[in-house]
This record gives C-alpha cells, structure tokens and sequence, in this order.
C-alpha cells in the first residue's frame, strides 16, 4: 500500500533532505530509520523538496509502499515515536493510488522566505530567519520581483551543481509582505531550480539596499548568467510551506 | 541618565529573569554583565515582569541608569554585542526621565500563551508552545474564559509564592484565537499575580477537553482557593509580548 505523509521539520541539524556521506545526518535517513524501526520494512522515501541543509519544512510531501496494512494513526504515530527526540514529525498520513508519485505528481511547490530586517539579532527565531540590519525598501523589491513574474529562463539564479534538464521555470506568485519587523518572500511555481529561491532573494535584498535599482532584476535576468546575479541567502530563512497535487 | 530598554529572549536556556544562586543564568544577570561589560559601571536592571524560568519576551521592558553619555544606538548595538551568543536582545534603547520606573510606571502587561493541538509533536516551535495531543473545544474555553474578564480575587489562579499583597487583578482582554493547528490565549491586565496566565490556561485546557464545564471556571474563581482550579501549564507557551506605559 502507497501512503502519502506530510511532514514538517526544523533544517538545522540535518545536512538536508538527502542521504550523503554515511556519519551526516539526513532527514531522509532519519525518516527511513523510523519507519523501518516501527513496520519492520525497508523503504525508500520519495520527497517532493530536496531541501538543502538548515532548509525547513512545514509541508514537505513524500511516499513511501509498506505491505502490511496499518490505520492512518498507527503509521503518523509509530513513526513520530521512532523520530524522537529529532525535530521531524509526520503531520499526517494518508493511503493513496499506487499512481501517486510525491515528486513527479507535484504540481505546486510554496516557499516562504523569511528575514528579520532590524538592528537587534534574533533571539525567539534564531535559526529561522536571515537577519538583515541595514533597513529595506520593500516596495522596490516588490517593483524588483514583478520582473520575474511568470515564465522565464531562470539560469541566472541557478546554482551550477543545478540538475535540471531546462531553466525553463514559471513563477505563479510572488508576494513580498511585511510583518512587524519581518519580511516575507511567498514564491510558488510548479517547481525550481537548485538554490532559486535563495539566489531570488538574495538579489533582491540588493534592491532593497538600493544597491541595485529594481530594473536591474530585469538585466540579471536577461542575462542567463549566474554571475549576473546577486549571492545566495543563507539557508535558515527557508521553509517548504506546501506542495499541491 | 536614566535609559528604557526594550528586551525579547527567549526564555528556554535561563532560570528565568531574576537572578538566583550563582552558577544558573539569568536573564537579570546575562543583561547586567552585558552593560557592565560595555560601560564599566556596574547597574541594577528593574524589570517590569519577572518571568519564570522558560518564560519568553517578546517586550520586556527594563530600566537603568547610567552616568556618562550615549547615542541610543550606541547603548543598544554594544549591550547586544557583549549579549551574543545567548539568546537575549536589545530591541530598543530609549532615554527616560528620571521618573520612569519600568515595574512600577507599567499600567498594562499583556502575554501570550501558545498551545500547539495537534497529533504531531512540535519541531520548529519547539520550546515554544505547549503541546496538547486531545482535540479542544474552542469556544468552550472562550466560554470559561468570559467568567474571568474583569475584576475579581484570583486566588484560585496564584501560585503558593505570590508576594503580592492583593489576590485582587483586573483582566482587561482575554482573548482566544485559533491559527492553524495553535491556540493563541491573549491576556491584557496592568499587573498578574505569579503564575496567574498558567494556571488559568492550565484550567481552561480541562475545559477544552471536556472535563470541566465551562461555568466550572466560575466556581473555580469563587472558591478562591487554589485548589480549585486546574494545574499550571508549563512555561514554554508563554511569552510577555507588550509592557504599556
């Protein structure tokens, strides 16, 4: 039988979603142990988001087949038992078609990036946000992130270990919103290239220090070179909020 | 020169504001060593809540005073310099007159409590938020809540060790907001008696699961005696948000 689980997950300890070099810990391996420690089963996970290391997740995707058959309870339960005291939890577990495929079946992928824009560090979000101390301008990041709107060939913001077959990539939104002393990224699409995201919002944040005026978004863009783009945020102010099916 | 200082930590790692016997951090402490640290002079912090061990801020204020002469960004960026790593902050430093008392000029405190009530243990809000696997009933506590908006004797509500000389407190707001799978209690009074927004939420969660009827809140504050009313919730789920002046 084919379940569908969905996860939520705090980055920092893990070296990302995949397995790596044995003595790292993965969150795949991690969710792997589990669930062989409580069905007695190996399996193979399949993830919708490979996360990088200190990316979090509240509603990452996966699936896994198990033979025997168990409720939904006993398989989101036993497996969250196994999982303590790691920051991992199955939020829910449901039997789905052997069709479904939590990769290739996605066809929404949201992000959320968050950034702590103030002079204090943060305390109550360490480890979740990226702490920007020079303030702002959200209204020319907004003008900024309108550039890249829709569908275009993102090779400027794609990391060079990127594997994907096109650049090809279609944002469906992008919204900037602020709340109190944070700054929210809201990016979905089908899906993205390695680092996209980080690489979106690290340009930006060039804009928003008026280094770059919003137009040269645009230029970066164009360009289709990676080298024509901002630098990479840090990991910790990501999370995979949702994947859609 | 007397300084206002703005303050949010998170509560997790201290033995809560105020400092105890040596050798067991508190947040009195870590803030009193920072200033001494950057002024060379050695002061006492007052603080409008003395939060327990775990307590978080999110607006603690304190006062202090000083002799020779700061920018405010000088005395908040150094004391948050000397801070690091521990997770305490500087939000603001503001220059007061010399009647500003942090604990006694307060007119409003207001807290929030956070339970997490879900199946799924917590991962990136752990320490955060308390907990609760059974299903509560929302409007059920709103309805328990209503008993105790207003003036009253809340000795059913204060801890053994309460050193305040009246049991008489006045909740100006009481409100419970869902948010996802979280419920948010959000509590406003000028002053709380010691462990007063615990041990209310701690009753209300036994109306939330059905165990108490609402208007048991009610007999509960009438009786006032403590064990009337329901157990402590821990202290990971609160946070003093606001001091108002």
């Amino acid at each position: 039988m084919r379940w569908k689980l969905t996860l939520e997950y705090d980055g920092g300890p893990f070296v990302g979603w995949q397995r790596q070099e044995p003595g790292r810990l993965s969150v795949q391996q991690a969710l792997e142990d589990a669930i062989a420690a409580f069905s007695n089963e190996t399996v193979a996970v399949t993830a919708a988001g490979r996360t990088d290391s200190g990316v979090h997740a509240e509603g990452q995707v996966v699936h896994i087949d198990l033979t025997r058959d168990w409720t939904e309870k006993t398989v989101r339960d036993a497996i969250n038992a196994h999982l303590r005291p790691l920051p991992v939890a199955v939020l829910r577990a449901e039997p789905v078609s052997d069709e479904f495929n939590a990769r290739f079946s996605a066809r929404l992928r949201a992000y959320r990036y968050t950034i702590l824009n103030r002079a204090a560090p943060p305390t109550l979000e360490a480890g979740k946000v990226w702490h920007c101390v020079a303030p702002l301008d959200i209204d020319a990041m907004r003008l900024g992130a309108a550039h890249l709107l829709g569908q275009h060939d993102f090779s400027s913001f794609r990391a060079a270990d990127c594997q994907a077959k096109s650049p090809i990539r279609t944002l469906d939104r992008f919204d900037i919103e602020q709340q109190g002393d944070k700054i929210l990224f809201i990016i979905e699409a089908r899906s993205f290239l390695h680092h996209q995201v980080r690489n979106i919002v690290g340009t930006l944040v060039l804009v928003g220090r008026a280094r770059w005026h919003a137009d040269d978004v645009k230029r970066a863009l164009d360009a289709c070179d990676r080298t024509q783009a901002g630098p990479t945020a840090p990991p910790e102010g990501l999370v995979l909020t949702r994947v859609g099916y």
